[in-house]
């Protein structure tokens, strides 16, 4: 037995759900339909009940305790009434239970230790006619059924486990990874676990992957899987270069020493203040962090705030003229933009082009504006005015404190900083978060793919 | 009269020469041509003597005194024949002068207080036939001379000056500027000094002239004047695009507002030490130079190699990831290369791009060479590999003394820099250079267009 089968034999023994787990769960899950189909009783419309997601196609990993569940209602039923029926048969399934709203209200509830979703949704005859994401989902589960086979179910867990490992997994817009679904038509289209990596390690993005080979758009992503149930989404499109680039490189490192520890995530050790302090000391950058109370919103809402925010930072001490080596953004009760600079001081004067001086008004113009003013020149290069004028802001610590307002920032998070509600740790300062930061320093100053 | 015309004719008193001035000129040249032919008449060949330049055809500037005087022996002279033949002449007419060597021997030497130039050519029937760029000369003199009348003279001596004013005149590679035959050509296209400076101030570069309509190349140039002798040559080829710029700005000042100070060179004061090191002080940058015996060269070979290693110096800099803010470079027995930076010191580690994963067996040499090393990474940035690894050097005096010899050099600058015949003077210490550099202090730190 090869190195590789040895290994997968090994994981296979952590992730298959053991006939006990799955008669339980199944049992719990046909308890959950009976019920719901009792609150559906006394509704004065028809509806079913359908099970879905991975628990349903017994691709879930051992441990997983999550049941979804999805009331279908007749297509012509107006929104406000399947949101209301929806909730009711979500109170009466799960009373403990709390609504909560993606694209539409669903109720989520804890039973018999499993953590049930019970969403509301159309019955509809085309994927294409869907009115939210989770009509989608029947499409999506009936598609797999059809053909995952037990082999299959088993391949796909193995590929989950692989990219959960390697913080690969999750289409959540914090993580930008690989879905359930998308896992699972990996699996299918090439063939199993093996075949999966394989054909991952020989990628070259774009890749473009049309299962039922009816693609009706044209996609800039560097992953591109047609949904098989619509040929105008991809079912990729939440997946970062960065994740491509990552599943590719432990595709290629484990095909060729295959090693079970990637199967497992690993956290590095926090970092201590002093730590910290010992890393900063010998790059001999300056990191500056922007701290402030995190907004209440969920992920989803938060991080792609979060990464505008530091995208705009970077960018902004970038057009002043400071140098940011990296950058990062983290995220508990409190936020952190953190920024590293290799160059954030600057001199007090700064280079500013004119125009062309045979730009007639506009060049005569800027020569008028500083003939008389503090800055050196007017002068000559090649054919332009130049001037070297006083800057504004001479460290980078000086503009985040004084112009944050003014960079491309997260809409909750520009409220913050015009509102001032937040701190600046500049230098070794920033080694105070590792009170709650430790981890996220950690992997920010030890990086790994 | 207005504004234009006083300050015109207040300009004329001072550049018109004096009938007495003309008259001398004119008699010391006969006197020069006369022992020219008698030098001749000992040949074994038949010459002829030519009297060229600006005074041959009135265009010089009251105190210039330079008599240009051309030998012209038959187009089938061998060229061994021609250098000595012209050189015994040379030394026959002015005994106590000394031989040059532009791209052929001459005689320099003075004659009556004047500066003589005696140049042997070819007389040739046509420009295009010219062996040597001195064989061109008697073909612009006779095309000029057809042309010019005593008013245009007039106009020439008045736009003469104003380049010299403003340090746009001649067309020495340390200049860049304006020949003498340039400016006589401008002045006849344009039809005056007023219309000349009316229509540099209207120009849109490239600026395109073909008084003969005969072009047969194209010029990259800012300026081009296609050579009424010869239709491949751009008379202008040599005129930088900053002098281009600086006579537009002053031909717009100018005509807006006549002011006779224009056509008067102006010298700042140089600057004392301390006044070098508060200008330094007062901009907060870090200035760098670079101080060796200047090699013995002419200008024309000096200055083309000093600004090729001022130009290599920023680049290899920048390179390195320092910023350079401006830079200049001067020349008297020393020579100095001279950079000022905005951005002189830098972290001890520095982003190292790596290829992108999926390009096969280089992304996984990239990987596997930093994977156990010192380097932090490699991690993903996109779907690159990135490692930040230490810097080679990390501050610009560092590099200028330990890695000058790297960056593109002129000749014999290189040679220089790889014996370590340098000094190098950073901060507050280039203000030792007012010792020899004031002026050039004071045009760089309170520079004009």
């Amino acid at each position: 037995m090869s190195d590789f089968e040895g290994v997968l034999d090994a994981v296979r023994e952590r992730v298959d759900p053991t006939p006990d787990e799955r008669r339980a769960l199944a049992e719990a899950a046909e308890r959950l339909a009976d019920r719901a189909r009792e609150a559906i009783a006394e509704l004065p419309v028809e509806a079913d009940v359908l099970q879905v997601g991975s628990t349903a196609r017994g691709t879930w990993v051992a441990g997983d305790r999550d049941i979804d569940l999805f009331v279908r209602f007749p297509a012509d039923l107006p929104r406000e009434q399947l949101q209301e029926y929806g909730l009711e048969v979500g109170n009466e399934v799960l009373p403990a239970g709390r609504e909560e709203y993606a694209e539409h209200p669903y109720v989520k509830g804890s039973f018999e230790g499993y953590d049930v979703d019970l969403v509301p949704c159309y019955r509809l005859e085309d994927a294409t006619d869907i009115q939210s994401a989770v009509d989608r989902t029947p499409f999506h589960n009936a598609y797999l059924e059809q053909r995952l086979s037990d082999a299959d179910a088993g391949d796909v867990r193995l590929f989950k486990q692989f990219l959960k490992g390697i913080g690969a997994y999750g289409s959540d817009l914090r993580t930008q990874g690989f879905s359930g679904y998308l896992t699972e038509l990996l699996v299918l289209e090439y063939g199993g676990f093996r075949e999966t990596l394989e054909a991952i390690r020989d990628w070259a993005p774009p890749v473009v992957l049309d299962p039922e080979d009816h693609a009706e758009a044209e996609f800039d992503d560097p992953l591109v899987v047609v949904d098989p149930t619509d040929p105008e989404r991809n079912v990729a499109a939440v997946v970062s270069a960065e994740n491509v680039a990552r599943v590719q490189h432990h595709a290629r490192e484990f095909l060729a020493d295959p090693d079970e520890s990637v199967f497992e995530p690993t956290t590095p050790e926090p970092l201590s203040e002093e730590a910290v302090r010992e890393h900063v000391e010998a790059r001999g950058t300056t990191p500056l962090a922007v701290v402030f109370e995190a907004p209440d919103l969920v992920e989803d809402q938060l991080y792609p705030q979060l990464y505008r925010s530091r995208d705009g930072l970077v960018r902004g001490l970038e057009i002043e003229g400071f140098e940011v080596l990296r950058a990062a953004t983290w995220a508990d009760d409190r936020a952190v933009l953190f920024a590293e600079l290799s160059v954030s001081e600057l001199p007090a004067v700064e280079r500013h082009e004119g125009p062309p001086v045979h730009v007639g008004g506009h060049a005569q113009g800027f020569y008028e504006k500083y003939a008389d003013g503090d800055a050196a020149g007017p002068f000559l290069d090649g054919d332009r005015y130049v001037v070297e004028r006083e800057r504004e802001v001479t460290t980078a610590e000086e503009f985040v404190r004084d112009q944050l307002g003014e960079v491309a920032l997260g809409a909750h998070v520009e409220s913050i900083v015009e509102a001032g509600d937040y701190d600046v740790l500049a230098g070794d300062e920033v080694a105070a978060l590792a009170d709650g930061f430790g981890t996220e320093l950690a992997e920010y100053f030890e990086p790994t793919v």
